[in-house]
């Protein structure tokens, strides 16, 4: 896993994932009391950075592979980003989703063209059973974090990052990634180390479910304890991949956890401020950006806001409340 | 007023205004039945294209005329624009404003630096009468559409709408404008007569404030007969400029008008499928390309989204009825 493949992935990627723009606002700044930048991943293609890693997957599979199929299994960003990129190629994708995932991603997904598998998280049904008959079929399955062509596409975004910063004359910062199994973050951070060498990445998440710095702190994979449901959906995975911890442990500053409050006023400043639409997932590395100065090193911040699938009930709330 | 103002406004903007993503959704495609691309405008500097004529006209300033400091009428997005742009240049701003303008709108050009003058719309007050003291002291005029500058200004969109086309092997297009005194339409449609020559300027508006569409059928500036306000605020001016209608009546197709509902709804659906935020007069043209299909010619719609500066309360309600 090295700067070689994620630069294979830009090539297999250009012209299909956006090069998201890199926003920022005075707003913003006066609050932060630093210069921030966003990174606005949920302009991205399925409206999350996941497109990258499910085209770069898709693209990198060999022909007989393609005939097989895919299948992943997602809450939801992940679910369409491979449903987006597998209906490009062609191929057939079955997509496995727990049935208490937000209406909006089970329905996106079926739209793009993938075959929706529901499986029941609360009553204890596993989504390996759920999805057994399909992988015993041959399809490849595509994990969201823990699989090098993910790593590498998602690592594209620390490629722009990289570019980007420079256009703005920004050489040193902190990048503030939202992270789940932490894909993202280690492709980010990979990019970052070839190419932007004064960048450290930092790893953002909700408080309770914050495995990843946890797991930083302690220097081993540790799980958090909290249920498999919360606000920020998008990113409440377990504890890091065995894949992506090492690269974040020799590559990433200690991680920031944010309250579900915080995200939520993130979210209505982005709106503000950027006219960006996030989903609380996508939203605790701008909220750390905003609201936890203290943990951060740099004059410069750049947060990786991640996605926008949010259900418009929810985000009129936060409107409503943080507006 | 010809190409080479344009490009020479491209030179004083680049690296101060932003490249705005032309962005698309499948699922906005399926709607309109025809391929739509939409040049997100609403992520400029201060949330609109304004940004573009305000750094326009304040950068073509002599020293002597900076030294006197610029004023600006505006309901609010010009404002901000000149504000912002005014500020960057070291320039004292006035902004005189409609007392019943959006308070967003308001908060915001003062926060970018700008002293607000209020003047009574509803009682009848006239903004001259409010401008007086400064246009008396010496302060340059910058007027939101009838300026030659801004309009090379907005016509920065236009040079960038025709390279991103372009990278998306577009070359026929119609290019749906949000109009109030058409100075982006008309700075647009000079752009493209030099660099797209296939592609064709459509100016938007809401119904009962259609005053370009009414001005182009009949061949010349007429005005409307509504009252000055409404939820299209941003560009419910009474009749196209002087110098921006002969512009568009030689360049521009038939104008388009659509129900504040159907604004409504492309609000919606820019949240939902491209999370972007709009506020109404900046999703007209959105809602013509969706809603509006039979007045269209080309397979290939580009919407020019102009907007996003909208209270959160409206916006929330939007996502409540449309989301």
């Amino acid at each position: 896993m090295n700067i070689d493949m994620i630069e294979a992935a830009a090539l297999r990627i250009k012209g299909h994932a956006r090069r998201t723009p890199l926003l920022s606002s005075p707003f913003l700044d006066d609050i932060a009391q630093r210069r921030v930048f966003v990174k606005a991943e949920a302009l991205q293609h399925t409206g999350s950075f996941k497109f990258r890693g499910g085209w770069s997957a898709v693209s990198a599979l060999t022909e007989d592979q393609r005939n097989q199929g895919v299948i992943a299994f997602s809450s939801g960003n992940h679910a369409q980003g491979v449903a987006a990129a597998a209906s490009a190629h062609g191929v057939k994708a079955v997509i496995v989703m727990p049935a208490d995932a937000p209406a909006v991603k089970i329905d996106n997904t079926r739209a793009l063209g993938a075959q929706v598998v529901l499986y029941d998280r609360a009553g204890g049904e596993s989504r390996e059973e759920a999805a057994e008959p399909f992988t015993k079929a041959g399809m490849i399955l595509i994990r969201p974090y823990d699989d090098e062509y993910v790593i590498a596409g998602q690592g594209t975004t620390g490629l722009e990052i990289a570019e980007q910063a420079a256009e703005q004359g920004v050489e040193a910062a902190e990048v503030l990634v939202c992270a789940g199994g932490g894909g993202l973050s280690a492709g980010i951070a990979l990019a970052l180390e070839a190419k932007a060498p004064q960048m450290t990445v930092r790893s953002c998440e909700p408080e309770g479910f914050d495995d990843m710095r946890i797991s930083l702190s302690t220097g081993q994979i540790t799980a958090h304890n909290s249920p498999a449901s919360g606000l920020c959906d998008a990113i409440l995975t377990p504890q890091p991949g065995n894949l992506t911890f090492p690269i974040l442990h020799r590559l990433a500053g200690q991680g920031i956890a944010v309250t579900d409050d915080e995200a939520m006023r993130a979210m209505a400043l982005a709106f503000n401020r950027l006219k960006l639409v996030l989903e609380p997932g996508g939203a605790v590395s701008l909220a750390a950006a905003l609201f936890h100065g203290d943990a951060l090193n740099e004059d410069t911040t750049i947060a990786v806001t991640t996605g926008g699938n949010v259900d418009p009930a929810l985000f009129a709330k936060v409107l409503q409340t943080y507006g």
